[in-house]
């Protein structure tokens, strides 16, 4: 089903030009319905609907990349426009303004570049950390060890200290670090997506301002930004690197970081070379402060569709009705029932305490004795795309869910609640619980049931 | 004019499974016509039409990005897939095999990775070179000295060899150079983007081959692939590395290269760890093999758009009845057009042999005594964009046209003649040399005229 494409206008949809439109409905498919535009559509008005409209198509529920809006996808389409053009400079100029919305900084230094998330890890191993210094990695999942490898990549001496699965590490461990050794950097995995586990990263940041104030703090929010709280100036924050295909609501292939004053002081005070060419802020700092400014630089050529595909989902998050903080809270309640319904059907969590547990993402191990064979299927034949694990140490146990960007934010799509009757339908038939007389006990009785039998 | 939606399906249009769609033409504005949809349109099926269809713009003749075809752009819209869902594993692993068919290569490993074109520098400079080791750049404009500050970032002693101006370095001059040192890699800039300047990678090769036969040859074919001629295997290159905006016709955001077995050889004999993380092969090598296998793996989030987009372009250039070499041959053709046209102007070319100009490109002198603000505005109300000079010691003298892509293969599109036209009206504008008496000149005539008045 995927692919395919419906064109669709609102019935009285005002364009840009403030011209109303009328459209027809046309039946074809059961699932699939036409409307015929008669009128211009104006791809700048992305307030208004664009009436680009993706067909039905399976609901993408993995931690990323996520459900993309109809208006981003056709923005992703735009037609060709020269990078240096006076058309392209603003709106590059404004994803750089809205990508400090986002994150609630006034003086944060955002640098947006081809790539995937994984590049902001190079960005921050090859400015900041010159070869010989120390790193404090800690790990939560999957990518902490990477992140670990890419410092160690360009030169750093990395030091992990490793939560148990499910677990963030505690404080009380990173002061002792910080008291034994003196790190340039601590990094923190906001949410690890491997594994859903949420780690406090105002706490980690207070921490470290208490024991070691000259460390910087550098947060992988690649599965957190705009679905989990951050702070930046308040939290004492100086990086925050993330992607465009999670909370931002964007398809894949930008890379996005911001930096603190502090961070490109550090930067521009380094003793050595900075030890990559692609990540080098000496070649970028130029280009965003140009762009910003409403002027073109060139370093190399930037993405300019997925640019103005990602002006348009930063509209979205920064300029609708809709807060920042609407955002997040509304994030919370879209976990809340994705989790309560999983507790329901006696499924656990990952996460070991709700205060690791992600706002944006799900991870649950399958129910003793089952399979992802017997469940991810399942799902899929309900339309709903999960993801399997990721976590070498525990892969073929638990399974994802990611609820970020529209999934969680317009309920109208009824994204969370297909989620919801999916697992509802195929949890107790994957475990056998159901069967006539279980099917008419409530949730908490059904769990009880699956919970007992799988102690058998 | 720009970001306007077009829907328009043809009126007898197969769609994928075979049925016929009838549409039915709205006229709104003189320049904009809606056709509606009656019928499903199956994004899968990019050897048809897919009825999408982009607004009216301006036409973008700069040297990449350019213009990109409808079915293209559609794809960049396709509605988010799971990266490593059965649905987007073929789609990527094509993008594998046409790239190959491209470059005419049957063992070559391609690259396909989120990011400009820079990356394939840190590419080659960071897994094919180890610290110490010598690299020989051919200089053939702006982007010679662009990878020879990469190639130096990662370790590498660099030295170059500078052509003049508008001309390509002398296969002499090489073969002088290899005689007299050992060199781990030749990068030659197969066509320089800031000058328009064609090398001979050929014969690059053939005096690497003679001289040196160790050294590995590395072509910088950003602004070439797909546009010039490449014969991957028969010339015996070992690292051919590109971009997806300029001759692939796919928006901006893919960084692409080929390596010979030769080059993955050298890459695993390495003595010294890889010294970049996010470029490194050790990390893709293994995505790009399981995803030809049909397999998933996972180092980062691949820009799944953009492949969407990239596999539909590519199978418009390997799979459609232009053949690569018509393509090529068509490149030729236009680009003799818009030359023939441009001197009949008394236009110089910076090429300062025809041996020299790419094919892709046109990089020409104003005429003496005028400048950019005299032309380039004049061009842009005749809705042609082209770019100004970007040599930084001639910056302000010249003006590039580029044409590639669909500009240059589909003649339908009538974009060649639309560029010499607006040729033929702007310049004799700015240089004046037209009035009623020149107006009926030849093309000829008028081009000593103008020569005549330049040397006044």
């Amino acid at each position: 089903m995927q692919g395919r494409l419906l064109i669709q206008s609102s019935r009285r949809l005002a364009s840009s030009s403030g011209r109303l439109c009328v459209g027809t409905r046309h039946l074809l498919h059961p699932h699939i319905s036409v409307i015929s535009h008669n009128c211009v559509l104006n791809q700048r008005s992305m307030s208004q609907s664009t009436g680009f409209k993706q067909g039905p198509h399976k609901l993408l529920v993995i931690p990323g990349p996520i459900e993309v809006h109809d208006d981003v996808l056709f923005a992703n389409a735009h037609s060709s426009v020269s990078h240096v053009s006076p058309d392209f400079i603003p709106v590059f100029g404004d994803c750089i303004r809205m990508t400090r919305d986002v994150l609630f900084t006034r003086t944060g230094q955002p640098f947006i570049v081809a790539g995937s998330g994984t590049l902001g890890w190079d960005e921050v191993a090859s400015n900041l950390v010159e070869p010989g210094e120390s790193a404090l990695v800690l790990h939560s999942g999957y990518f902490g060890d990477s992140f670990a490898d890419c410092l160690e990549t360009y030169g750093a001496k990395v030091t992990q200290i490793k939560a148990p699965i499910g677990s963030a590490v505690q404080i009380d461990d990173l002061k002792t670090a910080l008291q034994q050794k003196k790190y340039k950097v601590v990094t923190v995995t906001h949410v690890d997506t491997s594994t859903g586990v949420l780690s406090d990263i105002k706490a980690v940041a207070k921490a470290v301002q208490e024991v070691s104030p000259e460390t910087l703090v550098i947060v992988d929010g690649v599965c957190s930004v705009a679905s989990e709280e951050i702070k930046f100036d308040e939290w004492g924050l100086d990086v925050v690197l993330t992607a465009s295909q999670k909370g931002l609501g964007t398809p894949p292939g930008l890379s996005l970081l911001v930096a603190s004053e502090r961070a490109i002081q550090t930067f521009e005070q380094r003793r050595t070379p900075v030890t990559s060419y692609y990540a080098s802020w000496k070649r970028w700092l130029p280009i965003m402060k140009a762009y910003e400014a409403g002027t073109a630089a060139y370093f190399a050529t930037p993405p300019v569709n997925l640019i103005y595909a990602f002006n348009t989902s930063l509209k979205q998050i920064t300029q609708s009705s809709i807060s920042v903080d609407d955002r997040i809270r509304l994030h919370r309640e879209a976990s809340r029932k994705v989790k309560e319904a999983a507790t329901s059907l006696g499924l656990k969590q990952l996460a070991t305490d709700p205060a690791f547990a992600a706002n944006g993402m799900t991870a649950l191990y399958f129910p003793d004795g089952i399979v992802a064979g017997q469940v991810l299927p399942k799902l899929l034949q309900e339309d709903i795309v999960v993801a399997g694990g990721l976590h070498k140490d525990i892969r073929e146990k638990y399974f994802r869910i990611g609820h970020m960007g529209i999934t969680a934010v317009d309920s109208s799509r009824g994204d969370i609640d297909k989620i919801v009757a999916a697992l509802k339908k195929v949890i107790p038939e994957a475990t056998g619980v159901v069967n006539k007389t279980l099917g008419a006990y409530s949730y908490n009785e059904r769990a009880e049931a699956m919970q007992a039998r799988s102690r058998l």
